[in-house]
C-alpha cells in the first residue's frame, strides 16, 4: 500500500539529492522556474520571513470545485512535471538581483535566506497522473514550511490546471468515438504558445489519442506523429508538366491514371490536382493518403485520387486513403464510401472499399456525437482547435488553499458556499462495489482511523447536513500516495510515470466509473463525501470564523 | 518609406548572419525549432525535394479570416518571435536521426539537403508589431525557396495566432476601462501551460495592459510586476498571539489597530484576519494593499482593513488600498468609497477616501463594461483567467496559403465562398482622409502600380461584384514592409521593435479607427477591399480551376 502520510515527519533542513524522473524531459521544464510565480507569493513571504513565520508548518491542497467540459469527471495531469520543477526549485543569483531591484526595503539577510531555499523540507502527496478525479477533492497535498510551501502555490496552479484539463478534454473525445476509432491532435498551429501546443501533444495522448502532427512532440516524448499533405501541395501543381517523371517503378503512372480518371468518366477534374496526387504517389507510394477538398471534393478530388489510387494498384502498391477537410462530413464519408465500394467492384480491387478515410475541420466532442448519430463511415479523426485550446471550456479552475497552519486546521469562508473550503490535512478514499465499480470518495481529516473494507460507513455531503448515506465499500483505495519527500531522495519510487503508463492508468480509471458519470449530457454526478470527524470540524470552524453580521 | 517588396530577388544560397534582436529574449525563443512543426511540413518538403521542385519559388501570406471575440479588428502580434525563429532556423544532427528514423524509404541525400536549409534564401514582409488589421489582410508574406517557406507554415501561426489573440483581447479590455484605469494581468496560474503564461504576460502588455503578477515576465521582459497577498495569508494567523511583535517605528501598532476597531463598532471582526493585517503592516508598511474577502468583506475585512490604515496613518505612513475578490463588486466598491469618506472625514485623514480599490475575480470585457454601467469606484482591475485564456474566443483562425508559384498567382477553392483564398503576391495599403482617419484598406497585386495620394481609386469588395466604391485617400500608409531578408543579415533595421514600442504602437493604432468600428457590441465592419486589376484576378482563376460539376 502506498505510504499516504499519516506519519508527520516535520524534519527540515537536510540537502536535497533528486533522482532522475523517469519521463522524457519536455521542453518547458528549461524554463519552469521559482521566478514562474505570482509577485504576491515572494510579498508573502517576505512578510513571513519579517514575522519569523517562514519555518511555520503549513498544508496546503490543490482542488478545483467544478468538474469541466459541463461533465462530471476530470483526469488527473501534470504530476510529472510537478515533480521536476520541485528537483530545480532553486532561486539564481541573477532572480535574486531582480528581487532586490523590487523590494528595496528589504534586509538583505531576506535575500541571503532565499538564496537557499529548496524543496528539502517539502513533503508532497498527490493522485498519480491519470487518475479519475472530482470536484472539491485534494489532488496534490503540500506539507513544508508556510513560506516554501506558499512559493510553490502559482506554478504548482500553472503545471496542472491545463495539463488535467487536456487530458479530461482528450479523454471525453475518447469516450465519444469509443475505442476502435483513430484520434490524431492536429492542433499545433491554434494552441496557445508554442508550450501550449507541447502540453496539449503530451497530454492529449495521455487522455486517450492515438497520436500527433507536433514532430517535437514525436521527437522530445515519442508519441507517433502522422500527417500528409496540405492544400498547398495541391496549389503548388499547375499542370501534368511540372511533374519531373510520368514513371514509377519503370511504368507510365501518368497514363495509368489519366486512362482510369477517363474510365470513371472524371475528365474534368482539376489536372493540378491530379498531378499533385500523381507526385505524391511517386514519393510515398507506401503511404498515400490524399486530401481532396482543394478545388471540389467530389467532382474533382475523390476521382483524381481514385484513379491514381488504382494506378498504384497496378503496380502493386497499397494506397491508404482519403482525408476530408470541409463539407459535410457524415455525408461525404458515407458517400465516398459507397463510390469506393462501386468502383472496388468494378475494377475487382476490394481493398479499395476499405481504404482510411480521414476527417479533420474543426471537430470537437459535439461534433463527434453528431456524427456517431448520424452515421458515417470515417475511420479517424484529426482533432486541433477545439481540443487543444479546450474551446468548451479554456481554463480548468484549480485552486490551491491552507488547510492546516501549525497542525491547526484553516478554513477560507465566502458568501458563495461552494468557495468556502475544507479544512485540515485530508485523506482521500474511493469505495469500490463487488464488482469494481467506484461508489463514492469519501475525505477524513488526519488522525481519524482509516475507512476500512466491509465496514459500515457514514458518508456526509460536505456543506449540505441533510445529504448523507451509508455506505459498505468491499474496496477501499487511497488516492493519495507520496510523491516527493525532499528529506528522502525527493522524487519518490514509482511516482514518476511514463506517458505510456498513465495513459494506459486513464483507460482503466475510466472502466471503473459508472457509465451515467461518464455521460456526453446531463450526466450523473459522482458523490464526494466525507467523514462525521471532517463534516463536524468543517461546520464547526466555519461558525467560529464567520463574522457576525450588522445589517 | 519601407521596403513594401515590389523589387523581386530571387537569389538564394549565401550565408546568413542574422543581427541581434533588439527584445529581450523570451523563454519559449529556446526551443522553438524547426521540429516545431507539423509532420504534413516534412512530408510535403520530401516529395518536393524527390520532384526536384524544392528551389521553386514560392510566396505564402498569413491572414485571419474572422476577426475575433465578435470584434471588427484585431492587433498584430508575435512578428518578435517570429524573426527569431528564422534567425535560427536549422535542423540539428539529433533531429535529422529522428527524422530518418521517420521516414525511412528516404534516400540519405535528402536528410544532408535537409541539414544545409536555413532562411537565407527567404524574405519576409510583415506588418509591424501592434498593428490594427483585419480580416483576410496579409498579416505576413513569405517569399522563398518552396521547400523552406512550406517548412515555416505551422511554427509562424503557432508563433503569431495566439500572441495577436490576447494582444486583441488585451487592447478590447483596454478600450473597455478607458485610459485612466489600471489593468494588472493575473492570470498565470489559469494560463495553458507556463509559456502561454508567458505569452499572456507579454501580449498583454502589448495590447495596453499596465502590470502583470507573473514575477518571470517581470524578471525577462522589464514588464511592471504587481501583488500583494492572498487568502492563504489571512488564513494563516489565527489570532494576535501569533504576532512576532505589536510594534512598528516604536509604537504600539496593535493597539492603535484595536482602538481604532473598537471606536468603528466592529470589535466582532475576525481577528486573525487583523492579525494578518497588522503583520502585513509591518513587513510592508508603504505599500499597504490588503485582500478584504478572506471571511466577510464588509463585516470583516474592511473595518480591520480601515482599523490599521488609520493606526498606519498615525505613524506617518501612506496605505494603499484594498482589493476585492468576490462579491458584487460594483455595490461594494462604491459602499467602501462612501464609507472609506465618511471615516475619513470623522478622523480627518482625507487622504482615506482616496484609497485605491482593486478589484479581480472572473472579470472580462462583458463585466468591464457591465460595471461602467453601473457605476463604480474602482480604480485597478486584476483580470486572469479570460483575458490569458481568451475564454470568450481561445483561438486565433491565421492560416498560411500558398499565393504564387514561379511567378505563377494559385487559388484555393471552396464550398464556403469565405474561404477562397486571394491570390498573388500582393501589397497592402491603409487610406486615410485629411483627419488621419482610416477609410478603408486596400490590396493590390503585385506589379500594378502603387495607389496614389490624392487620386480617384476604385475599391472593390474581393467576392461580392456589386460592392465597390470610389475612395479618394489623403494620406496612404503601405503596411507591409520587409522585415527579414536572408541575403541581407536576416533581420531588417527597424524590424525587431522592443515591447514598449509595440505597446505605443497599439494606442497610435487604436486611435485612427472609426469609433463604431472598435465599439464593444454590434461594430460596424472595417472595409477591406482589393484593386480593379486583383479582382479580375481572383474571379479568373475561380472559374478556371473550379470543376465542373456532375449532379
Amino acid at each position: 500500500m502506498a505510504d499516504t502520510g499519516n506519519d508527520h515527519d516535520t524534519a527540515v533542513g537536510a540537502k536535497l539529492s533528486p533522482k532522475p524522473w523517469s519521463n522524457t524531459p519536455s521542453p518547458m521544464s528549461s524554463y519552469v522556474r521559482p521566478m514562474l510565480t505570482d509577485m504576491y507569493q515572494i510579498t508573502m513571504v517576505f512578510a513571513y520571513w519579517k514575522q519569523k513565520r517562514h519555518e511555520d508548518r503549513a498544508v496546503f491542497e490543490v482542488f478545483f470545485r467544478k468538474t469541466p467540459f459541463k461533465g462530471e469527471f476530470a483526469i488527473m495531469a501534470g504530476l510529472d512535471e510537478v515533480l521536476k520543477y520541485l528537483a530545480n526549485f532553486r532561486f539564481s543569483s541573477e532572480e535574486l538581483d531582480y528581487l532586490r531591484g523590487q523590494i528595496p526595503h528589504a534586509e538583505e539577510e531576506f535575500f541571503t535566506w532565499l538564496g537557499t531555499v529548496d524543496c528539502s523540507c517539502v513533503k508532497v502527496y498527490a493522485l498519480q497522473d491519470g487518475t479519475t478525479c472530482f470536484g472539491k477533492e485534494p489532488l496534490v497535498r503540500v506539507e513544508g514550511s508556510l513560506a516554501v510551501a506558499q512559493l510553490l502555490e502559482t506554478t504548482l496552479l500553472n503545471l496542472l490546471n491545463y495539463p488535467s484539463l487536456i487530458a479530461t478534454n482528450a479523454a471525453r473525445h475518447r469516450l465519444a468515438v469509443g475505442s476502435d476509432k483513430v484520434l490524431f491532435e492536429f492542433g499545433l498551429r491554434r494552441a496557445q504558445g508554442p508550450d501550449g501546443a507541447m502540453s496539449a501533444s503530451k497530454y492529449s495522448y495521455l487522455g486517450g489519442f492515438d497520436g500527433t502532427s507536433n514532430v517535437l512532440a514525436g521527437h522530445l516524448l515519442g508519441i507517433a506523429i502522422s500527417g500528409t499533405h496540405a492544400h498547398a501541395y495541391v496549389q503548388s501543381y499547375v499542370g501534368l508538366d511540372s511533374l519531373q517523371t510520368p514513371f514509377l517503378r519503370g511504368q507510365n503512372l501518368v497514363e495509368k491514371a489519366l486512362a482510369y480518371r477517363s474510365a470513371l468518366g472524371y475528365s474534368e477534374s482539376n489536372v493540378g490536382e491530379l498531378a499533385a496526387f500523381i507526385a505524391y504517389a511517386q514519393s510515398w507510394p507506401d503511404n498515400f493518403l490524399c486530401l481532396v477538398d482543394t478545388y471540389d471534393t467530389l467532382n474533382s478530388g475523390v476521382p483524381n485520387f481514385m484513379s491514381v489510387a488504382l494506378a498504384l494498384y497496378d503496380l502493386g502498391y497499397s494506397p491508404l486513403g482519403i482525408r476530408l477537410d470541409s463539407g459535410d462530413l457524415a455525408y461525404l464519408s458515407k458517400r465516398i464510401r459507397k463510390w469506393f465500394t462501386e468502383v472496388a467492384s468494378a475494377y475487382s480491387r476490394p481493398a479499395l472499399q476499405m481504404l482510411r478515410i480521414v476527417a479533420s475541420n474543426d471537430i470537437n466532442e459535439d461534433v463527434l456525437y453528431a456524427l456517431s448519430k448520424q452515421g458515417h463511415s470515417i475511420d479517424a479523426f484529426g482533432v486541433g482547435t477545439h481540443l487543444v485550446t479546450c474551446q468548451a471550456q479554456p481554463a480548468l479552475g484549480c485552486v490551491y488553499k491552507l488547510v492546516e497552519i501549525n497542525g491547526q486546521p484553516r478554513i477560507k469562508l465566502s458568501n458563495e458556499v461552494e468557495k468556502v473550503t475544507l479544512p485540515s490535512r485530508k485523506h482521500l478514499y474511493r469505495f469500490f462495489n463487488e464488482n469494481g465499480v467506484a461508489l463514492v470518495d469519501f475525505m477524513t481529516r488526519d488522525g481519524e482511523p482509516a475507512p476500512k473494507e466491509g465496514q459500515r460507513l457514514l458518508c456526509r455531503h460536505p456543506f449540505d447536513s441533510k445529504k448523507r448515506a451509508y455506505v459498505t465499500p468491499t474496496t477501499i483505495v487511497p488516492l493519495l500516495s507520496l510523491v516527493w519527500d525532499g528529506q528522502k531522495g525527493g522524487i519518490q519510487p514509482g511516482a514518476s510515470r511514463t506517458l505510456e503508463e498513465s495513459r494506459t492508468h486513464v483507460m482503466g480509471q475510466l472502466k471503473e466509473i459508472r457509465e451515467d458519470v461518464l455521460r456526453h449530457i446531463n450526466p450523473t454526478p459522482y458523490k464526494v463525501s466525507v467523514s462525521e470527524e471532517l463534516h463536524a470540524l468543517l461546520h464547526q470552524l466555519w461558525e467560529l470564523n464567520a463574522p457576525v453580521g450588522q445589517l
